[in-house]
C-alpha cells in the first residue's frame, strides 16, 4: 500500500539518491528537473515525470526541493505558491541561514507549511544510519513529513528557527570540506615523490582519524578563553611555515593554509607568540 | 640497569615529552636548553642538566635535537661538530624535505651518523601506541637508535633519502592543520548563536569521523583522473560559495575556504564545471 505521495524537485546527485529511496521505501513519488533528460531513469523505476513545476506540486501533498541554490528555489517555487498552498515544503537545497528565514518568510506569506533542512551526508549514504538530516521550522511540517524524512537518514529537528539546521549544516560543511581540501594537497605533494593517491589516503586516514577526538580538549580550552599552556603560537608558526615551504618545494601550491599562517602572524604581531596556538580561533572574528 | 646514553637539545613541549619519557624508560639523560630554566624539572626528575651544546653532546652517544627550526639546527649545532663526530644524531626538528637533506649532507661532511626523523603526533602522545615516527636517513644511525626510538612511539623507518620522513610529515601535518582549522572555523560560526565550543567539537568529531574514509574512494579516482561523474564542481562551486557567505553573515571570516573557492572559479572558467569537483587537486600544482 502506498505510503503517501511526494514530489522531488531537483534531480542533482543527491535530489536524486532521495526520489530513488522514497520510491524504493514505498512512497508514491513524481520527479521534475530543469532539464527533463534526467528524469528519465526514475522515470522508467517507477516515479512519475512531471513535465513543469505545477504539475508536480499538485501532484503530492509533500513536495521536496533539492535545488541548486537560494536562487534557484525562489525563480522556481514562485510561479507555483498557489499551487503550494496548504501543502508541506521540505526546503533540502544549500542555503544559508539568512536565506532559509527569507524562505521561511515568504512561505508564511503564502500559507505554505515550511521546513528547512539541511543534510549532512553525500547522496552515497542516503537511507543509510550513517546520513543525519537536520531540520528547522514549522514543527508541523516536520510531525507530518517525518515518516518519510527517515527513510533518508537519522532525521533531527533543531528548534523552529528555520535558519538554525541550516547554520549547523553550514558550519560542519566548512569543517568537511577543510578536511577534504587537507587531503588533496597532502596527496599532491606525496605524488610528487611517486606515493599514490590511495598509499596517502590511507595515511590520513589513521593520522587524521587519531589526531580528530584530540578537538573535545580543544574545545574545553576554547570554551574557557584559557590559551595559557600548549603548543605554541610561536612553535606552530614556525611549523606552518615550514609546510608552506615543503610543499612550495614541491612545485605544490600552500595557499589553503596561508590564512592560518597570517593568524599566527596576526597573534605573534601582537604579543601573543607564547599563546597555545588554537587562539587562532579568536582571530576569525571579523572586528 | 641504565640502557644507554641519551642527550636531548631543546625542551620545548615535545622536547620535553621526549626526554621525559627516555628517562623513564631506563635511558641516562642530559637536556639542554636555550634558555636554562626549563631544565629544571627535568633535573629534579633525574636527568642531567648540561650548560652548554658540547657539555650535552660529550654526555651521550646518541644526540637527539628537538629544536625550534632548520636555523636552529645549524647554529647550535656546528660548533660542536667536533665533539659530534661518530655520534648519532637524530634530528627530530620539524624541517623541510630540502633542509633535512641539508642537515645530512653537512653530518656526512663532519663525520657524523645522521638520521632525520619526524613526529606525526602531538607531545601528549609521545610514549603511546598512537604516536608515530618516521625515520629517513643513514641505516646505521636507526639501527643504533631504534631501541630509544620505539620507547616514544611506533618507530617506521622510511628509507634512505634524509628528506623522505620529513615530506611524509609535512604531508600529513597539513592535512591535520588543515582538519583542526576547519573546527575552528564551525565553532566560531556556531558560538554566535550560543552553541559551546564543546558541542560543535562532538559535532565535528562525528560528521568528519564518518567522512574520512570518504577519502579513500576519492583517491581511487585521483589516482586515475578519473573525473567524470561524482558531484559535480558547478555544485560544489555553489555550496563553498554559501559557505563563505553563511560564514560572513555570522560575522566570521571564511577565508581558510577562499583557496578552495578560487579553485572552483578557475575549474568552472576553463570549462569543467561538470567534472567531479575533486579534481581540484589538479589545479594544486604550480604550472
Amino acid at each position: 500500500m502506498p505510503k503517501g505521495t511526494i514530489s522531488i524537485l531537483g534531480l542533482g546527485a543527491m535530489g536524486s539518491a532521495i526520489a530513488a529511496r522514497l520510491r524504493d521505501t514505498g512512497y508514491t513519488t513524481t520527479v521534475w528537473n530543469r532539464t527533463t533528460a534526467k528524469t528519465a531513469p526514475h522515470a522508467a523505476a517507477g516515479s512519475t515525470a512531471a513535465a513543469t513545476i505545477t504539475e508536480a506540486v499538485q501532484a503530492s501533498d509533500i513536495i521536496v526541493a533539492v535545488l541548486l541554490d537560494h536562487a534557484s528555489i525562489h525563480a522556481n517555487l514562485e510561479p507555483a505558491a498557489a499551487d503550494l498552498k496548504g501543502k508541506v515544503l521540505v526546503n533540502l537545497t544549500t542555503t544559508t541561514p539568512n536565506e532559509a528565514k527569507t524562505t521561511a518568510t515568504w512561505a508564511a506569506e503564502h500559507g505554505i507549511t515550511y521546513l528547512d533542512g539541511a543534510i549532512m551526508a553525500i547522496p552515497e549514504m542516503i537511507g543509510g544510519p550513517a546520513a543525519r538530516l537536520l531540520y528547522s521550522g514549522d514543527e508541523n511540517a516536520y510531525a507530518i513529513a517525518r515518516p518519510a524524512l527517515e527513510t533518508l537518514g537519522t532525521a533531527e529537528y533543531e528548534g523552529t528557527d528555520p535558519g538554525r539546521a541550516s547554520l549547523k549544516d553550514m558550519a560542519l560543511l566548512t569543517a568537511m570540506y577543510s578536511m577534504f581540501n587537507g587531503y588533496f594537497q597532502a596527496a599532491a605533494m606525496m605524488r610528487t615523490v611517486g606515493v599514490s593517491a590511495e598509499a596517502t589516503a590511507q595515511e590520513v586516514i589513521a593520522y587524521n582519524g587519531a589526531l580528530l577526538p584530540h578537538i573535545a580538549h580543544y574545545a574545553a580550552l576554547i570554551e574557557h578563553r584559557d590559551y595559557s599552556a600548549g603548543q605554541s603560537v610561536d612553535f606552530t608558526r614556525t611549523a606552518v611555515g615550514s609546510l608552506i615551504t615543503a610543499a612550495r618545494e614541491q612545485g605544490v601550491s600552500a595557499d589553503a593554509l596561508e590564512p592560518l599562517a597570517r593568524r599566527l602572524d596576526e597573534l605573534t604581531a601582537t604579543g601573543r607568540s607564547t599563546a597555545d596556538w588554537i587562539s587562532v580561533i579568536e582571530q576569525l572574528t571579523i572586528k
